[in-house]
């Protein structure tokens, strides 16, 4: 399944005066999590993009349940819903040390070949990979 | 009405090595777009903090339209569609200096009380700056 | 002479737990300084990128006096002190809204070809802004 | 010996439009090399603060020899040098995965009781940890 954990601690410099994890950071974590997920299926997004194909977000929704803190080790359940046309599409949620669900998260990204600056299919590379865990 | 511009220029610092502001930081924007408004009407939301109001955001959906780059000067208008008990909904357009939309929001953020741990009513100062110009 | 000052109001993303302006920031604010530096002698940072010369830091040292809290409005006095050879080094003052020193930092930049990979002049339009400064 | 290696992953989010960690960033890679040398020797850095003992950064120098990319892994060396008074000094080593250094910087953070705001010992726990490891 394309579903994919990743464990990430909280810095102090991701704290805020609230003492909470500042709201602007968890784009930061997803994307950290997108791209441990890509690697569990043998993909390096930064191969992809040293290729010409950028994988830019057009779209972030996110629902903050809970506040995280200093220190705290979260665990971002990445899950892949659908890849149609040049989209593909991310939903995420965000567990504290406890297990409590702290948020919950989508974000839309657009497969985009750097040289014709356009939205493109996904690469083969990555469709093998993607097919590949899928069946 | 309830709308307010706020400019911004890129720094480096919030660059990504695909040239664009890295879409995180939008958040930060938003959040600078959000206290200058409240600065507009004469509240400082490090007073209301500090006088133990704080305002969390508990959900944020941005839509990105096109990517902006370094240097650009980038207005933001902020626009609160309603306030609803203990909740403020913000509206978010983001332009270029050619004036382009390049990408729009909302975020929802909540009074919460940090003596009891809970939501709250808005403030007297902020109801009565809100209501002052509303009318 | 090359002296500029440059005002930053303090972010709540760039605060930590401990609510003060996280150490690492002050980075990004030095850049903004020297940016705007440029900017008032006619020189914009981002065309001589696009021309293919960068500035990267090779030091930087900073010494904190006292922090800087959310919502203060910093002024960055930014002070060129000598351009030799490839090198440009830079002073910074950072006072709060009482006039108080708060830190005192210094950074050396390198000119750097970004076609030939190497460091290289200053290029002719910084130099004729910057003696025309000084004399 | 008071040597701890930390490896950290560059994020996307760290890069700027050079391809560059933003030289700001490292200040954050140096804050969870300290964390997690402490946390070897049996300190929980939050639960210090959580204790009434803070840590701020009071002098920082770094040497930038060569810049870090995205997706790198890159190992922190850091040291304790000394522990005089209420101060402790720090050096800390970046390689990239080529083993090739690529700073060096020095950090000396002060010992801080929060209820009397004032510079104090290192406390006990910290003292004993630090002891042990040391004889």
């Amino acid at each position: 399944m394309h579903c994919h954990e990743t464990t990430i601690r909280v810095r102090y410099a991701e704290t805020d005066r609230m003492g909470y994890v500042y709201y602007g950071n968890y784009a930061t974590y997803f994307e950290v999590a997108r791209v441990e997920w890509l690697r569990s299926l043998g993909v390096s997004y930064k191969e992809l993009e040293d290729n010409g194909i950028a994988l830019p977000v057009s779209q972030f929704n996110i629902n903050y349940l809970k506040p995280a803190f200093y220190d705290q080790s979260l665990t971002i359940k990445v899950h892949v819903t659908e890849v149609v046309g040049a989209k593909i599409f991310f939903k995420y949620e965000t567990r504290n040390e406890s297990g409590e669900l702290i948020n919950q998260a989508e974000t839309t990204l657009v497969f985009f070949d750097r040289k014709t600056n356009k939205p493109c299919a996904p690469p083969k590379i990555f469709l093998d990979a993607y097919t590949g865990v899928r069946s």
